[in-house]
């Protein structure tokens, strides 16, 4: 009867083996780490606006939203934030799902016909490959970064619907896809291209829009973006931003739009008040900037295997999944978090200490935090 | 190039003409219909303890859980929350997810071995679906509630491992499904019984503890038990509750877990306090099952075709798609919001009203609502 306990006792045993165990460390609210593990870029999840504007439609609305959006869950935060979105990307409509996830395996599975052809980057997230998944159509999965295999594929299937799928800065190595030769090809084969911006967006582009508007493809016709509501916007959520008529198609198919209860009003509300600061965030963004470079530098300087940062995510090579595990302990034992990426969430099966800049940090213990984490390299 | 937005314009259009559009209609804070419609079963969303305990979080960890769970969006809101459903459900571990969707897609999924037998019931909701399509592996959908159905799949697959999906109390028809029997089965067979107990939790059993404490499967070391905090406990997010190993599991290999913006810590605190008052509810749960027999026997009387409700959840046939929609706007127009649920939304092609009884209407509104809902009938 507890055979599959048993068996799942056994995988355990193996994944602790491979140096591979996960625990959840939960903290305080009074938790007072350098924070270079979070997505919380721009500091905004604590900024005094968005916490006040968040109580006020607790206030006003209550906690859950009670309902789906089309039964009872859409509420004028729900709206009006989509509607600055979709200003903000520059798209003709913007749809707020409750998680990135979920905007993700959604946005995905709407684009798809019977005969489309999908193309996803090596490198993409979970929640994309779960959506090409789902959609239960041929799917090629080309190498990291590589628009000569992209377009290989579409060339190898004339007449057939594509959709090439990627995200623009890249979760684990924070590296920059390239979006307008992507697009070039995808356009040529008469393709759409959908771009997740989760990392981009508030923190590259012209007042923060991100990367697909940085290189220019704010609202073209055939290009779709998603991004999650939670990094540089310091909330919960997801959305998908693009022609009035997909995003139609979504509210009228997507499961998982349709049948999920609806983001809470005042999460909404606390998002909307973030993309205010994060158009006006000019400032801060220069400062990411600045730091991931000298974060980049500093720690290549010493010695250490590191990634070029594209927006605010710096990727470090550990040698074994136990020397990243002690590695990350070591540095939160002196004060400083960070990331530890191991397989299976790493695209090529190695290990990293993955640092996300953020400027709710100061100057001063930014620049403490990368001593430690040279100081304490295996 | 825009290709495919005319052929999603003549979907659209199919759609219309199909009486099966759908749009979104926000509501305000001030919105004063009687609510029929959406899943705040017990009216906690707007109670002022859940209302205080959400807000205080939110000053105190800010909007967003700022990362994951394993990296930073771990917090004591979450534990907590965690540690009190284990105890309230009586099972060994509880796991908080960002949403009830994610939540289903990462059980299941978690779940199931290469030769594992999938066995769904036809009316389960659409993000079991999905967590058994994107699991890849063989599965069984069985007719609505039969055991037997359910029997002979499992004893056509001997030596293979069995897994068996259902809801509790059905989300479409607010029927509740045959747990005992169900586990009876399972167990004969080696296989794990899921529930999917969303409308059952906090709604019926001990203390609120749902229909699977009902049916006194909790804490069995082969029943694993996901439910949604958006709805009786008027929050957002799901849990999945179950054998420690298990939940160990989801911990360390659930990608629905693992690549996720963790739940507001706000959001959970909300939750944490709605359970307390959830578990202390059974006048309300008394309430609310007086008034679904009476709206079901008032509905009958008036020569409606109406479900029997074993929870709060009551189910009226419309003819026609474009019936469902009129009498639901009838309904709305005279204060009252009323379910419309249309096809794909509808397991068997049929459309309904659908009604939620929620303790938060006065009896007086309540009342007049019924009466309107028979004024308004074709």
């Amino acid at each position: 009867m507890a055979d599959w306990l048993t068996a799942l006792d056994r995988r355990a045993e193996l994944r602790a083996k491979a140096g591979l165990t996960r625990r959840l460390h939960p903290r305080g609210a009074d938790d007072v780490v350098v924070d270079l593990a979070g997505n919380d870029y721009l500091g905004l999840a604590t900024h005094p606006e968005v916490v006040a504007a968040a109580g006020k439609a607790l206030s006003e609305y209550g906690l859950g939203a009670t309902g789906s959006r089309l039964v009872r869950g859409s509420t004028y935060a729900h709206h009006d934030l989509e509607g600055t979105l979709a200003g903000w990307l520059g798209t003709e409509r913007a749809l707020v799902f409750s998680s990135g996830y979920l905007a993700n395996v959604g946005a995905v599975r709407a684009l798809v016909r019977p005969r489309t052809l999908l193309i996803s980057d090596a490198h993409n997230h979970a929640s994309l490959i779960d959506g090409c998944r789902v959609s239960g159509v041929e799917t090629v999965v080309t190498p990291h970064a590589d628009v000569d295999a992209v377009a290989a594929a579409l060339a190898g299937a004339p007449g057939r619907p594509g959709l090439v799928v990627t995200e623009s800065i890249f979760s684990v190595d924070g590296d920059l896809a390239p979006l307008a030769r992507l697009h070039a090809v995808a356009r040529q084969h008469g393709a759409v291209l959908l771009v997740d911006d989760a990392h981009g967006l508030g923190v590259t582009g012209p007042a923060g829009a991100g990367a697909v508007a940085a290189a220019g493809l704010a609202g073209e016709p055939d290009v779709v973006v998603t991004a999650t509501l939670s990094k540089a916007l310091g909330g919960a959520g997801g959305v998908v931003a693009g022609p009035a008529g997909y995003v139609r198609h979504l509210v009228e198919t997507a499961r998982t739009f349709i049948y999920d209860t609806a983001l809470p009003p005042a999460v909404a509300a606390g998002v909307h008040a973030a993309v205010e600061l994060v158009r006006a965030g000019d400032d801060l963004r220069a400062e990411l900037a600045e730091r991931a470079d000298l974060a980049a530098g500093r720690l290549r300087g010493a010695g250490l295997d590191v990634s070029v940062p594209d927006a605010a995510v710096v990727s470090v090579t550990a040698p074994t999944p136990e020397a990243a595990t002690a590695w990350a302990a070591a540095c939160r034992d002196r004060g400083v978090a960070v990331g530890c990426f191991r397989p299976p969430s790493t695209p090529d099966s190695r290990s990293r200490l993955r640092l996300t800049i953020g400027a709710g940090v100061s100057r001063a213990d930014f620049e403490r935090a990368l001593e430690v984490i040279v100081e304490c390299a295996p």
